[in-house]
């Protein structure tokens, strides 16, 4: 099997379910409890929170334990919403955000916010020059992703943070879902980023699970209300075998990042190299400002969907540009965001590699590669 | 190591946790993902939701995956607050609900709601004939919840359900948490009930999962909007893992039900046998219309600290009276709604049962019961 939808989700490491499994069958009480299984488990959340906040190098109590990226997604901008609402209700998100930030922006302009969508380049960057036109004084928020999902174009997180350095009133959320671990933190979690939003299970640990980092200080309301867990912000009962688990991947797959990325450009390149020598590809990524694990391309009149299947009768998987829309048969939100036709956005489909990839795989991808555009020929 | 407090958070059974780690190691894809890994996926979630939905006599699409307890209190009070607020803006709540049903509620208050909390009796039922006083043409949601967290009194979820017979645009939701496993579907889930909230982790199923039993047909906005997964009611990549694990659990609940529903009974008979010796007790649970594994007591003068702590010595795990307030000192709000003295309410202790409790650690308890009352007389 050759497994290239790392960016819908990936497989946790069998480390990382053994640190499950430990937590979850050891550690009995729950974390609110007055006796010792109840402070044992606080503990367990207490070194999860340091290691990731340690390894993100940012204070433990900055980090708050969520479901995972639609949960944060949705708390920072329904949390800011309506904590700030009475010093503005203007939210401006980019045009090309997960559906758990725009969906969100949606619905918060049905309430009575007033959204305006920041418009990207033809090549899938959030423009700041226009984005900054859109900042008036009741504007309290600006969500901006730090590794678009669909073609794997890096947003200009410093650009956006030099833009909002003289408006603290202005809060700065970031999507780092498919950023963490793939570029260096710096891309996405700028001094100025008041709100960064991860989800678990896009770096081998499990689902159900992610964080928020949210700057000290920064006020926000709680999306779920009720035993004030998570310093208040998060109710519930956590989720500790789950967060454990987490921690114990992020720290694996900070351990060997830098060596990640470099192979995962390696492979990329390869696999634009090969895929370049054919006339009816196009490709929707770059390398430069580009994240190294996401390469978005399609090939003329053919749909996605028609490629995702004839990559799975090799027993290789790929998506159609995110795993979100796929099953509504929706063409891509970024492609038509950057301009290109509905005719060619829905050929697209998204190669995203991880860490547990190889080159002989590549390899073996651009063989199929080959055989199924060959195939396909004949009804272009 | 006796482990009496199963109200705040139970032991996954090893079963449950062999299905996790079954399905987080093996099933690979995103449910949203159009290739086979997902269908087998998406396969796990279908299964799963058949096998809840069968339990509870109820359809399959009537069963909505959730985050636990606290998201799923969260979604139905501020969904249904959100859809219906064009036909009403009037909340009525119980007085004893959990914080993620009263908190919510306080906070949709904060919004421009009307909520208005509806009395319980000295024992701690609520007043239906009071609640029924309550409700006007503006009351879009009532909420009670089925067996209470601090005391175990069940209910009237039946006699509501007949008040509320004639009355259709008032939504009913039920939190079912402490309920279920613990007393027949029939005393939570009537005919009537149009929402109720479930919790994996208090019915030895993992932590970060839950689900809500929503009518079929029934509008209700999502609190997490996003990809549209959940049939759009809920969205964020589904916890395949913990939601198989759940259902496990609920299948191994279900079939020792009864039997387990006897035994409770004659442990709560014993152990209230065994404290209706001493003077200085006070027994806030009873038997008639209580759950059989709820069993709240405290010691005239006798801080509930102080005894979970000297229990706790024993290797003895209660609690105060609910996990979530009980770090935070505050007396419980459900004694104190009972009309019961902030002094009475801060002696009181939860003992909390389940069905992997037996007799004999019932007389150690009473054995070493006796040993703190005598101890602790010296300070009365």
């Amino acid at each position: 099997m050759i497994y290239f939808d790392n960016s819908a989700t990936t497989q946790p490491y069998p480390d990382v379910l053994k640190t499950y499994q430990e937590v979850a069958s050891k550690i009995v009480g729950n974390p609110s409890s007055l006796h010792q299984l109840g402070t044992q488990s606080m503990r367990i959340l207490k070194a999860s929170r340091r290691q990731i906040a340690e390894l993100l190098g940012k204070a433990e109590d900055e980090i708050i334990f969520t479901s995972g990226g639609t949960e944060g997604d949705n708390w920072v901008l329904k949390g800011l919403a309506f904590e700030k609402s009475c010093y503005g209700r203007h939210i401006i998100v980019s045009h090309i955000e997960h559906p758990a930030v725009k969906e969100t922006a949606k619905w918060l302009a049905e309430q009575g916010f007033e959204v305006d969508f920041a418009p990207v380049s033809q090549s899938g960057f959030v423009d700041v020059e226009a984005l900054s036109r859109l900042i008036k004084d009741e504007t309290i928020l600006v969500s901006v992703m730090a590794v678009n999902n669909e073609i794997g174009s890096i947003q200009p997180i410093a650009e956006i943070s030099q833009l909002l350095e003289n408006k603290p009133t202005i809060s700065f959320h970031v999507d780092a879902v498919q950023a963490i671990g793939k570029i260096a933190p710096e891309a996405y979690l700028t001094d100025r980023v008041d709100f960064a939003t991860f989800s678990g299970h896009k770096f081998h640990a499990v689902r159900g699970v992610g964080f928020v980092y949210k700057k000290a200080g920064k006020k926000i309301a709680p999306l779920l209300h009720g035993g004030g867990q998570e310093s208040r912000f998060r109710s519930g009962t956590e989720n500790a075998a789950g967060i454990a688990a987490m921690a114990k991947a992020l720290r694996l797959i900070f351990d060997k990042e830098e060596k990640a990325r470099k192979e995962l450009l390696t492979m990329k390149k390869a696999l634009l190299a090969g895929l370049s020598n054919y006339n009816d590809v196009t490709i929707f990524s770059g390398l430069e400002n580009f994240a190294p694990h996401i390469l978005t391309f399609g090939i003329k009149d053919v749909r996605g969907e028609i490629l995702v299947h004839a990559f799975e009768e090799h027993d290789i998987y790929i998506s159609t540009t995110s795993a979100c829309s796929s099953k509504a048969g929706k063409p891509a939100g970024t492609l038509i965001a950057m301009g290109i036709s509905q005719k060619l956005s829905q050929t697209a489909v998204r190669v995203s590699l991880d860490e547990t990839n190889d080159m002989g795989q590549i390899e073996q991808f651009l063989t199929i590669f080959q055989h199924i555009y060959n195939k396909t020929k004949k009804v272009r």
